[in-house]
């Protein structure tokens, strides 16, 4: 049953990667080119991110509803940015129940459009503002090359959409949520990253302003991981969003929208894992404990197996995720490779002289071999558990923190900045100016991931393209 | 702000639906002829469904994923009573990216192909059965005739999709989820349900044998709210899932699928409601208390709404779903009318006169006026809450039992049979004969809703429609 063993990361990052995503049963290629199906072990480990952040929305007022998969093509030309941004990856629905339809549908890239087109009905009033709506669904963009949970037809997300009275709730709103994904990022899937703004080139296609959190992968590009955009009263206007203010003059509103998606399951694989396999942050991982017993005859078996039911039993009981793995056709040795492959935060190895000793041994995925083993004992195994997990969380934040601070440059010129984003982030004043940044990315294939929110105070210093005087510093980087 | 009355439910009950589904803001058309804006109160009922359905399919082995929404024209012509049912109704992709596609896509209808080409794919051995997977997802047929949650071109779901390496098992399996249903649908939803199994003309395309829970509407006509489909070895010749059995014999394994929609909003609606509106039963209404301040001047506001905050933070602290309505703009009359019609089960009033008495008043949504009203110490509130809530879950329940008793004739004669389909359920013998039951279909419009699971002893008596002797007995009815 052996298979060949993965390629490390160091020999090819991006077939690591891929073989991972099927040998680990996360996803699996559909049919239909550039699909994916994404098996059990990849939906639980979504589901409890998508429990993590709507609990988190519902939380700041958000409420969640369902808009359809179809929406007129004609909609999608009403906004004349966002039509530019997507109409070269639409697909197109021609046919409906054997005839040809009068106008053709899309299947909806992004909802903005028929958000926009719904809150014109529903909004009469400042009363009936804000209105905080959050979506959980797929969507479809017709990508050219596709990689599995990173970039897929269809990808799996939430979408935000909310409308206000004023500019200023509409910017507050914006920032509310990338702070709700720094949060969730940070505290739960245990990735550091960079809260920003967009430039004017990496905008999303229809807002006036974009930020994003960048996160920082194990082969030191970048990926883009959540945006919120302030959009404005582009979409406002383009779809007739108005309202009427208590003074009675009628007025548009001021509409945000903001993402997270499926890719956010490519970064947890790409930020933690190592050459065996994955690691999943605890609080996040479907399994949080695989136990693991160990037997050569019969005799040893039933001590064992009934020490091993107990202890699930309270684990579980306890609230802990744990996956019992009593198959009889392998070894322990097969099982052990195999969840570590499979990112298992921590095993319970459990044998007739653990039994004896009324103990078990703990085993921590993050610190491979002897050093992350310890035997404790079964009187408490809960609370040891719980705060193994919780230790093992904190040390998967503070090595990808590490790892991002050893990666991450500030080169002092032009050929510096060359060298450090060929194997990490750059941090470089900037001028502000799209020239630069579109020389920049022909030359070094580099791009401006964002504009970090907290900048140093005072001068930025100069430009690093062309040495007039910066304004803020900004991040560089080669990015999924 | 006082809107025309509904029409009654005796008056004109399809729009008494219509219209309540739109004013209580559960859902509303989209700009795509036949589909379905779920709205935040609708999409909030859709998931309490979706949570107590959720913990029974994990309770019974069943695991989560996700497939894609764009499948091959070709994998639905695989099955051929398959591509019979659901090619008239697919809705199909033609253009993608801008350009033509080689093969057309179709938007599942369902998913039973696309599973078959994975399962085809992942299942080697017979240590891979069985596999117990289930979707949460959208899917599209092209309905002509539409109407909002009951049939809509694109609808919310469940399909489990199971695959098994006996005959037996798959069996075991489809009455299991048809057993679950039925389980949710009386002890969730309020609704009683007869389980039964589907006549050959009503079976699912490329079933053996369908499983249904038929519910009775208000109206008297019949819904089917789930199904449940032993497939045999259909899907599994026609994409080849097979598995080595223990003796190394390659065998094609059984499959079944099983699913319930957002039809089942629809039943909720039609069974409970009432000619003031919805009424939500307390196990998956959104908002389970609604809790109304009532006051006059600024002195008694103060006070009213300090005890409604705190009585608020108790009842959420146990537990319970409920929503304070502190809007100042309407007065408590239109706020008992409006959370009427929402359905809440159960109202809090909460006037000058309950604050000095530490008291509050509780009015049950399932007994309007006086009678449903009574006076409660503020001290316990939360029990007290909980257990009137529990009150109205099982009167709900006994109230629609009562009524499908009412409406449910054993007519002795053709004639009979033809006046009783007319305003309710009929129970009749039936030889079995597809042709009685289309031709009683032709005649009555009434259709064989399911042969119910439990039977009287004895013979079943003679065909309602030929007269010969009939082996068991079914329910007929009009039907949504």
């Amino acid at each position: 049953m052996a298979e060949p063993k993965l390629p490390t990361r160091s020999e090819d990052f991006s077939e690591w990667y891929n073989q991972l995503v099927l040998r680990a049963e996360l996803a699996d290629y559909a049919p239909v080119r550039g699909c994916m199906i994404v098996r059990p072990y990849g939906w639980a480990l979504w589901e409890n991110i998508t429990a993590a952040l709507d609990s988190r929305f519902k939380a700041t007022g958000h409420v969640n509803a369902a808009f359809p998969m179809l929406i007129p093509r004609s909609f999608i030309e009403k906004e004349k940015s966002h039509v530019a941004g997507f109409s070269p990856e639409l697909a197109v629905v021609t046919h409906g129940g054997g005839e040809k339809l009068e106008e053709p549908l899309v299947l909806r890239p992004t909802s903005e459009t028929i958000i926009g087109h719904a809150y014109a009905k529903w909004i009469r009033s400042y009363r009936d503002l804000p209105i905080l709506i959050n979506l959980w669904n797929s969507v479809v963009r017709w990508e050219l090359r596709t990689k599995l949970f990173l970039r897929t037809l269809e990808f799996y997300w939430q979408e935000g959409h909310t409308a206000h009275a004023t500019l200023a709730e509409a910017e507050a709103e914006t920032r509310q949520m990338l702070d709700v994904y720094t949060d969730f990022a940070v505290n739960e899937a245990a990735i550091p990253v960079i809260p920003g703004r967009k430039s004017a080139a990496e905008r999303f296609a229809g807002a006036n302003d974009t930020f994003s959190i960048e996160a920082m992968m194990g082969d030191g590009k970048a990926l883009q991981a959540g945006t919120s955009h302030n959009l404005g009263q582009n979409f406002a206007k383009a779809f007739e969003i108005r309202y009427l203010d208590p003074a009675g003059e009628l007025q548009f509103c001021w509409t945000t929208s903001w993402g997270l998606s499926t890719r956010f399951v490519g970064a947890i694989i790409m930020v933690h894992g190592d050459d065996q396999g994955l690691i999943l942050p605890p609080r996040l991982a479907p399994h949080q404990v695989v136990l693991c017993p160990i037997f050569k005859n019969d005799a040893e078996k039933t001590a064992v197996l009934e020490a091993a039911h107990r202890l699930r039993a309270e684990l579980a009981a306890a609230g802990v995720r744990v996956k019992l793995d009593d198959r009889d056709n392998v070894s322990p040795g097969f099982k052990f490779n195999d969840w570590e492959m499979r990112g298992v935060p921590l095993r319970i190895e459990l044998g007739p002289k653990d039994v004896a000793q009324n103990a078990v041994v703990l085993a921590r995925r993050d610190r491979p071999g002897k050093e992350g083993k310890s035997s404790v004992p079964q009187a408490g195994l809960a609370a040891a558990v719980t705060a193994r997990l919780g230790e093992i969380q904190q040390s998967l934040l503070d090595r990808a923190l590490a790892e991002r601070r050893r990666r991450t440059a500030e080169p002092k010129d032009y050929a510096e900045f060359r060298q450090a984003v060929e194997s990490g982030f750059a941090l470089v004043p900037w001028c502000g100016d799209a020239a630069c940044e579109a020389e920049i990315k022909a030359e070094t294939k580099a791009t401006l991931r964002c504009i970090p929110l907290e900048q140093e105070k005072g001068p930025a210093g100069r430009c690093v393209k062309c040495g007039q005087p910066a304004a803020e510093r900004a991040y560089f980087a080669k990015a999924y």
